[in-house]
């Protein structure tokens, strides 16, 4: 197994995307060639790919895919068919806002080019890859400067290298404060419903020998209590403008839990995540999967027969629950709708 | 599947202890023929039967097995032998005291017994038996007093009938409530790593008709927020004299999410769950279980390879998240150790 496989989860190669089948991570390594738009809409909602930047990206390459496809149309024709290529993407799942982020970009592009539609597009979408990378980095380094030497952290999901264009939100910040001997050890929550955490998040701190301990969800409040866990620190799949921050399954509970017991709590997403036409939490649209996700495991029941199931798997985390917002533009103390409201007239301003 | 099945989880037949296995729940029904101490043990440890009131129960019924096993013994030979698997049986399992509570009955008994120790000891398990089910409705009785009309409960873990006597703790108080019209559905939490939400707790609410909704463990935030949960109701594995609750590997976060959202938090135990031993909950000791229970489900592997596991399968709630704590000799409401010592003096006075 390549240490730098999760660098490959979404690859772009001359005109072909590649995935890498995260449904499957990580006792089997397949990569899995998408060769059209419905092909996309499928890898995202099955969820061989996931993260809400990866999710971006991937669509991103999607109505590259699209623009391929109707190259040899009459122009106004491809446009068209381009355009309602890009309004099924944006359906594939609900939460994160990065897909619409993404598509928006592509659309703007797509208006801004004529003839050369093909070229403008992939470019655009390289670039939305490339720069999800760069934040990555960037947030990398501005979160580790919150971790105080030699303490545990705790994640949940997976926000690593697998759900961006690389590098990792969340995890980003873990390998930068790791690499600067801050961090002594990681607890991972194995995240049910789908496990990113004992399935991608272990196998990503595995590769790279930081040191961690998969622990059940429930498991969370323990760590917190009987081991030195400083921080809690999780990606986003949606960022509302007052600061509640919309992400994987049990985060409310645990910000809760953090402030409970006087633990601290950081959310690191790109700006993409962030959605000013969402006022809270309220306007965040939580995705409710399949009853299936819940009573099987590996295609093996684990529950009683026909029992009804909630099954939301995003939750929404108040943004008064939160110490810190890490973007690629800078780190917002104690999120509120002013705070965030600046970030963005101060990314607009340089 | 017969609908009367959970309270025949353990049935004593004539010197014959017959376990319901409870591990193979709920897709097989099965009865195991436990026939002697070793047996017991076993059982006990690999979880054939678990939950507190059980196990004490469990372990009962194995000292009679020693004691039919040893009848023809000179007397004093016989005693030392029971002795011994009476040390042998209370190291089965750590956390849970109605194991301990019961061997010391037994002990008891066997000390006051001489000729007929097999006939005093026998009785004394099925009394042991008997005053369970009779707390378990007591208690069933006096915390649905506490329930308003046309709510949801949640629980965790699995505190019915299959983990006690019969009927329940935390069940008990929500059947009865349910019978009285109060509870218009459960939220059962999965309960990772074993499912005993999943697989017993789901299953008993099934056979009684009372509806339930199976969710992750970390949907448990959003459950009381979302929806009109306004108790959480839990058993426990020991009560501390401070009131402390030993329980399930999550209820400490579900307590403290309760407190943070303004829900109400009740814990139903019978006073053999209570130990005046354990000052608090630090004098408890917190069983930890073998990584594989993390990383696999049904002998499928779902966590990465070799990845390090932390499973503390209990946890420590404070005593002041507990709204309160209800036993067959009374509730007390917001326990400490003043007010569990009262209910002991006036248990012992009546």
């Amino acid at each position: 197994m390549e240490k730098t496989l999760p660098n490959r989860a979404i690859e772009w190669r001359q005109g072909q995307l590649i995935l890498l089948d995260q449904r499957q991570l990580p006792s089997t390594v397949e990569f899995l060639q998408i060769n059209n738009v419905n092909e996309v809409f499928c890898a995202i909602k099955d969820m061989v790919v996931r993260g809400a930047p990866a999710i971006g990206i991937t669509a991103a390459y999607g109505v590259v895919l699209s623009a391929i496809h109707h190259e040899h149309c009459e122009l106004k024709l491809a446009i068209s068919k381009i355009k309602a290529d890009m309004d099924l993407l944006v359906t594939a799942r609900p939460t994160a806002i990065n897909l619409k982020w993404s598509i928006d970009r592509m659309q703007a592009c797509l208006e801004n080019s004529t003839d050369n539609f093909v070229e403008s597009l992939e470019a655009e979408a390289i670039q939305i890859h490339d720069e999800d990378i760069a934040a990555n980095n960037k947030m990398g380094e501005l979160g580790a400067e919150y971790i105080q030497d030699s303490v545990n952290v705790m994640t949940h999901c997976n926000a690593g290298a697998l759900a961006t264009g690389g590098y990792g939100t969340a995890l980003g910040v873990i390998r930068c404060a790791f690499s600067q001997g801050k961090i002594e050890s990681v607890f991972a929550n194995e995240t049910r419903p789908w496990f990113q955490g004992a399935r991608l998040t272990a196998w990503e701190l595995q590769q790279e020998n930081i040191p961690v301990n998969l622990i059940c969800d429930s498991a969370a409040a323990s760590a917190l209590r009987a081991h030195n866990v400083e921080w809690i620190i999780v990606g986003a799949d949606r960022v509302a403008a007052n600061g509640d921050v919309a992400n994987k399954i049990g985060t409310y509970g645990l910000a809760a839990l953090a402030k409970h017991v006087g633990k601290k709590f950081m959310v690191v997403a790109p700006t993409s995540t962030i959605d000013l036409n969402s006022a809270s939490g309220n306007d965040v649209a939580i995705e409710e999967r399949g009853s299936q996700e819940v009573t099987h495991v590996a295609e093996k029941a684990i529950a009683s027969k026909g029992v009804n199931v909630w099954n939301p798997v995003f939750d929404i985390t108040p943004a008064e629950l939160i110490d810190v917002l890490v973007t690629e533009h800078g780190v917002v103390e104690t999120p509120n709708q002013e705070k965030i409201a600046q970030l963005f007239a101060d990314k607009d301003n340089n």
